[in-house]
């Protein structure tokens, strides 16, 4: 090594600016996973990679993947990446913050004529936003062995089955199984925080103690519909009442959990169906879709319990009825290696910045790479917490300084 | 007179479950107004009206009117009726009740050689419930000169209009000025409750005091959309729990105002629509519609001035705003009058039956008719409260002594 490896943060933050350019121009900012556009991401990709000396491949679940060899351990991997693609209408950072500071942090190591011990691997996951095949992190799952026949069965616009939209991209699912790594000593992604934590705080980096579960339950409340002009006050079972009555039970009880000393908690009613649905009749019906988030799985596990016992009370205290309590979906949280966790801590003291810990509410790659090595994550401020949309911000400085962090934990663990 | 009149009641339920026959058969008890079933109901009733003596004519707002020609005041007309359309998938009893009770009392007067003082007309209102066309109530509008140009204007099925709807079933708008009338002593109308109170208090004849006003109001609350995993509980502008409290503040100041000794008060949210509607965000925005009915207008305008006032505390407790607070309907409430209540009360009495006075959340022709002539309502029990459903349902006794108070009424109204 001739030179203590440092970010160029202005050729970060033109490689930025460059693939977040790659857009739909008529909705900024949009690069769906699968479509003309991200393809044309992902060869501007696979240049940039290549111009910093990488090996650039894409695996068979369709992740492309630049690789410098290791001197001493090269049958072992450190890990690095995020996902190029996005959702409709979204920002400029979600994703390629992370795969770009990766970039940053081989081009600093590069300069420095810094010789990696490990493989180091910068990798574009595949779709790690829901696509219109209705998956998320296509190719993380793809790479921890979670990307199974029912999922590649899925069909797309046109009626394209996952399985064939990862061959039409470079993947290749006859041989998916060698896309299934058991060669990570390591994964650091960086991401935007995506909530508020870091900027009131002031805090330039954000050590992900762990990415929450999502537990999803579908409710209804049954009530009885009637005449909205002749039904009295008094003899009415308005479903909407009971929803309107769980609702505020529900939110006060996140409230307390979150407040529990067990991490991250958060549940939202975003989807709400009042039923019949006219103006003038009495709702009979409302169904909805709970989403929970939680570090721990024994909280998660009372809280649903919770919530359905106050589901239940909101629904009789209106002279109603819970219908349906049904869970439909249920990702397990997933937790920050501490080994890495201690390094991002120490990399942002060494460099006098602040840090803290917090959970990730989103989900993101690492969750399916923490099943198969050790992983963590750095997260980077988000202006407002503002996220999936156009506002989404993380100024030159805080990109800066996140990638600086990411650089010195790879270099250490690459030094473990 | 030979004999004292009275109502045929096997007559009188063989005549409702012949009308309420004529059904779509894959969809019991459906009549839609203009339809060909409709019309195949108006044969049945013309043929009904003509073999009790009346003479029978189509108005040109294509009403169905059977008449007696008074033997005194001959100009002068005292009339009764209802409509014989129906909702989709509705009941046996809402419309042709009040038709066929009208033809009961009319076979009544004739079986007992009863010749009217004044001349009697027996109606059947063209679509009083909401059509295809977006309108209600259309025959009784053009009889109080209240379908204009914008109305018949209206497109229904295939782009026909209003107007060439009304031609086609034999009204002719050309002539729509003659429709309008200014010759009505009194209307009485017998419909049946569609609400509980008759029959929870087991009293048969309801003494319509007045149908109550109907105000529309939509209100949109604003908040901040947000990551559902990411945006921390004590951070959310949520909207939907704006409106949570709103539902629930509203709610206990309709029951307030319903026992404010100010008549009959109900407010409903039939129509909830939670924005952008995604199960994993906060909802940045809710938009409602309430349905509010009062028999007082001065009780409507400051229960109006009173949702705006919770609506706004409402969203300042949870960090949102009142975006949207417009009034986009607003049908003034009718008063029936109070020498023909009388009537109505005096003949349930004579009779040995219970009545009371109980106001109409219901609009019905009779609102229409309320503004050209001196108009009341005897309502009959409803199941359940149950209306506009295939278990709407009132007993062939009910119907007889509903009958019997409105054959009464009649004859009061005729000797007056």
């Amino acid at each position: 090594m001739t030179a203590t490896p440092d970010i160029d943060a202005s050729a970060l933050w033109s490689d930025i600016e460059a693939l977040a350019g790659i857009t739909d121009p008529d909705r900024p900012w949009t690069r769906r996973s699968f479509s003309r556009l991200f393809l044309e991401g992902r060869d501007w990709l696979r240049a940039a990679f290549e111009a910093e000396g990488l090996s650039v491949r894409i695996d068979p679940a369709g992740n492309l993947i630049g690789r410098i060899e290791g001197r001493e351990l090269p049958e072992r991997v450190v890990m690095t990446g995020s996902h190029s693609d996005t959702v409709p209408d979204g920002g400029r950072f979600d994703g390629i913050g992370g795969v770009l500071a990766g970039l940053a942090a081989i081009r600093a190591m590069r300069a420095a004529g810094y010789q990696p011990r490990h493989s180091l691997e910068l990798v574009d996951f595949l779709a790690e936003e829901p696509s219109e095949w209705g998956l998320s992190c296509v190719g993380s799952r793809g790479m921890a062995g979670a990307l199974g026949a029912r999922e590649l069965a899925l069909t797309g616009p046109g009626g394209e089955t996952l399985a064939d939209a990862i061959d039409r991209i470079g993947g290749d699912v006859a041989r998916l199984d060698e896309a299934r790594r058991d060669d990570l000593a390591a994964y650091v992604e960086l991401h935007i925080e995506q909530g508020m934590v870091l900027e009131r705080e002031q805090v330039p980096v954000g050590v992900v103690s762990g990415i929450a579960g999502v537990v999803r339950l579908k409710l209804a409340f049954a009530g009885e519909a009637g005449h909205a002009g002749t039904t009295l006050m008094s003899l009415r079972q308005d479903a909407s009442l009971a929803l309107a009555r769980f609702q505020l039970a529900m939110r006060d009880a996140a409230i307390a959990a979150a407040a529990a000393g067990e991490g991250h908690f958060v549940a939202t009613i975003g989807v709400v169906d009042i039923l019949p649905g006219g103006a003038n009749v009495v709702p009979g019906r409302a169904e909805i879709i709970i989403d929970m988030r939680a570090e721990s799985s024994t909280l998660m596990t009372r809280q649903v319990a919770l919530f359905r016992q106050l589901a239940e009370a909101a629904a009789a205290a209106e002279g109603c009825r819970l219908d349906a309590f049904t869970q439909i979906s249920n990702v397990a949280p997933a937790a920050c290696a501490p080994a890495l966790r201690e390094m991002i801590a120490v990399s942002a003291a060494e460099r006098q910045m602040a840090s803290r810990e917090l959970a990730s509410g989103a989900g993101h790659d690492a969750v399916f790479l923490s099943q198969i090595a050790p992983a963590a994550m750095i997260f980077v401020p988000s202006k407002g917490g503002l996220s999936h949309c156009p506002e989404e911000w993380t100024s030159p400085e805080e990109m800066a300084a996140g990638a600086r962090c990411l650089l010195d934990t790879l270099l250490k663990a690459d030094a473990a």
